[in-house]
């Protein structure tokens, strides 16, 4: 019988193994304009933690006893909608189980380009099109800019980067630890700031001894209060997330915020879904990136759907690099 | 002689009247594009605490022992000019001193339209320019917006609200006291945060059980992060002022910053000099708003140069409803 992971309990701070339930799918006949999709890879995403609250943030809250939601691919294996048979790729949003019924409206035939097809759940899916908007259109990034880019080793920051550097942009990142600041630099970074060797502000101020001009914001905190520090006149940010401040309710506290005035500072949160009418054009532009090898993504994988709950909490503890997967 | 007041040693912390010296101004002979004008009036703003530090903030910080800068407006009694005769009335920002040598370059002359002289100091000058700049462009408030408004009897506050009525929104204001909100309602505002009587955020949920579109910010503090709870989707911020800040270097804390995200609130510092080049614009539209008796001031006035430190000083106590304004 297929299996989908609900919520058995609201975490309050850090989530944990036993908020999480792994239930029985009742087999549900199709109705029209539905498919049935056996999910290949899950995505797992830091912005879920939001919908384990009982409050509106940015979606519904998950509700309690019913199976969680999130970006999955997979094959459709019976079809009572035109334009999909049998066989199709296809990207959704009802990811945590092993099988879906999707209907149309929430599903994006995946091309046969040759790609693999978790490329549809980072570089070319949520976390590509995140780093893309966010970066071009919320923080208007342009070449030129010195853009800093937070969580640079995750899987929205390290796109950041190397969109940013493919359109002529100084970039530093920031991440925790030698390994991923070297993979950060990799990646093509100017500079890498190790949050984990010591305050952000020297070394942001080292790296960037001019200032930023652009700031995309993962995690708030420590990270988003240098960005203050070291904004220059009409800075723009792009906050996107807040990882520092999802598990515990704490005020955030800021030394430079009231370098917004003289600086100018523009600060605008965003969802990728703000940008869903125009997908086409960064299909397009990133698609040309990944297949000139320009936008690469690596993919921290866990293995079966009972993984599942596992690669979620292993977000908040810095397990992954890139892109959290679990493959079914 | 003419005199000026320089600063004598730069306040850390809250300034005091030992910061500041009345010295002589010798006798300065014009050069040619220079006018030498008597002052009338002296604008004194919250913003020039930023200019007493020794950091590049809004502008060059004021050198010590030099005469301190502002807004005034005054009477041209010596010219090297050609657009400029004697008698004529101009607006300027070599203020802090009964005489100026301006260069027309920073010169504007005032229309002989009946109003008082100092209005260019208030409703159609800095206060009023910045009130109507940081609403209309900055936070792109529009008719229909719920518009929240800190320090809402002060100069800059008390134009916002009365322009944001003229604009067809709904305008809550905060104020300290019962006599202040009671003029911010006289001024059209639909209701009035009394931050003297108790927490601001229970006020604002209250008066706007609906949130807020945009807010239009003076202060910083406890007010910005009522603002962030109450944002609705889209909300739009403009960061004029962090009166709360500019005395003090303590971090300001936000419980409800991450409401960045969800709200997809776009908060932009800005300072009416950004405009300038639109000044012609506001000067319509707020010259029209004037004259049929929809954009009022209040002003508070000390008397004589000697008392311009003390009329000061007296923004940061609250001494003021409405403009706070030296007359010579």
């Amino acid at each position: 019988m297929a299996k989908a992971w609900s919520l058995k309990s609201r975490p309050s701070g850090m989530p944990a193994s036993v908020n999480f339930e792994l239930i029985d799918q009742p087999y549900q006949p199709l109705k029209d304009g539905e498919i049935r999709v056996t999910n290949s890879w899950l995505s797992v995403d830091p912005y879920m933690r939001g919908r384990m609250n009982d409050v509106k943030s940015y979606a519904e809250p998950f509700q309690l006893g019913e199976p969680m939601q999130g970006g999955a691919v997979g094959v459709v294996t019976e079809s009572r909608a035109d334009n999909f048979a049998i066989g199709d790729k296809v990207l959704h949003m009802l990811g945590w189980r092993d099988e879906a019924v999707v209907p149309v409206a929430g599903a994006q035939k995946i091309p046969e380009n040759g790609l693999p097809i978790q490329t549809f759940l980072h570089s070319l899916g949520l976390t590509g099109a995140t780093a893309y908007f966010g970066l071009l259109h919320t923080a208007s990034a342009k070449a030129g800019d010195i853009v800093f880019v937070s969580a640079a080793a995750g899987a929205v920051g390290s796109a950041v980067v190397q969109i940013a550097k493919a359109k002529g942009m100084t970039v530093i990142g920031s991440a925790g630890g030698l390994e991923k600041c070297a993979w950060v630099k990799e990646l093509g970074a100017d500079a890498c700031v190790d949050y984990k060797a010591g305050p952000v502000l020297p070394q942001l101020m080292a790296a960037a001894p001019k200032g930023i001009d652009v700031y995309f914001d993962n995690v708030g905190g420590e990270h988003l209060d240098a960005a203050y520090a070291t904004a220059r006149l009409h800075a723009r940010f792009a906050i996107c997330g807040m990882i520092d401040a999802y598990n515990h309710g704490e005020p955030m506290s800021f030394k430079y915020f009231i370098r917004t005035i003289p600086a100018r500072i523009r600060s605008t949160g965003f969802l990728f879904t703000d940008f869903l009418p125009q997908m086409g054009e960064f299909m397009a532009d990133a698609g040309a990136l990944v297949a000139t090898g320009k936008l690469k993504a690596r993919e921290t994988v866990f293995q079966g759907l009972e993984s599942a709950p596992d690669a979620f909490l292993g977000l908040f503890t810095g397990a992954n690099t890139g892109k959290m997967l679990v493959k079914i």
